[in-house]
């Protein structure tokens, strides 16, 4: 179920996808927030950074820098896209309970998945994170092959 | 099966390992070789860069760069340590179809996802890498627990 505060944080994310996207990037963003306060929040930062391991919630968590497991562990992190496996692999290490995810159209891989290993996956199907993804994906076709090591 | 070429791959990785707890940190490296040719090596670096998303393989891929998936594709990873899934899923994320595995006495969670998904594993069973693990669980077991997401 998608709350009120659900859809704020999500916006964060969003923002964070749109600041991506104007300058030069892949336009996913992230957030983490623990208890209702935000640890974090991050975006993909393949083109920025010239980096293969920062997608939108690993350079999140990154954000967050070093934290407790517990901490991890009642936090939820929403991203604007569906997560990768890497991503998600991430989350299933430090144990986050809940990913709130802005659409799955434009991605999918990880859901099963990470619902198999207890993870609650929520997904909004959000038209502004579908927009970014089309655009991007029209526009800059190899650069999201590249993103998820996919021939171009 | 384990070649001589793998031999030395994996000392490159052990070489890394043992710069890491020089350094301060936790004694995990690892080496990506595509065709022969090593690509890059890198170490985990929670402790000396505050980073959540650094271990061993996510540190060497990172240095690697930004690569075409074709190369990723035809690379073997070296770990010293069994991938954790954060490790595993950037792994399958790109592709990258054996892992050379060190040891995995100290730490196993990932293999068997990772062969159902395809990827060849092959575990040395290395001394030295178990013996940098156990040493570093007894001196720093807090900091071990951080780095994969166990309360301590």
């Amino acid at each position: 179920m998608i709350t009120d505060d659900d859809r704020r944080f999500l916006d964060l994310a969003i923002e964070q996808a749109r600041i991506g996207w104007e300058e030069g990037g892949i336009p996913i963003g992230a957030a983490l927030v623990h208890e209702g306060e935000v640890l974090a929040v991050g975006r993909n930062r393949r083109v920025q950074l010239g980096s293969a391991i920062r997608h939108g919630e690993t350079d999140c968590i990154e954000n967050a820098g070093r934290l407790p497991a517990k901490v991890y562990r009642a936090s939820t992190l929403y991203t604007t896209l569906s997560p990768c496996f890497m991503c998600a692999g991430t989350s299933v290490l430090y144990d986050i309970p809940r990913i709130v995810v802005g659409e799955n159209v434009s991605f999918q891989a990880s859901e099963e998945w990470l619902r198999s290993r207890g993870v609650v996956v929520d997904v909004v199907d959000d038209p502004t994170c579908r927009e970014l993804m089309v655009t991007m994906m029209h526009e800059k076709p190899e650069l999201w092959a590249e993103d998820i090591g996919e021939e171009a």
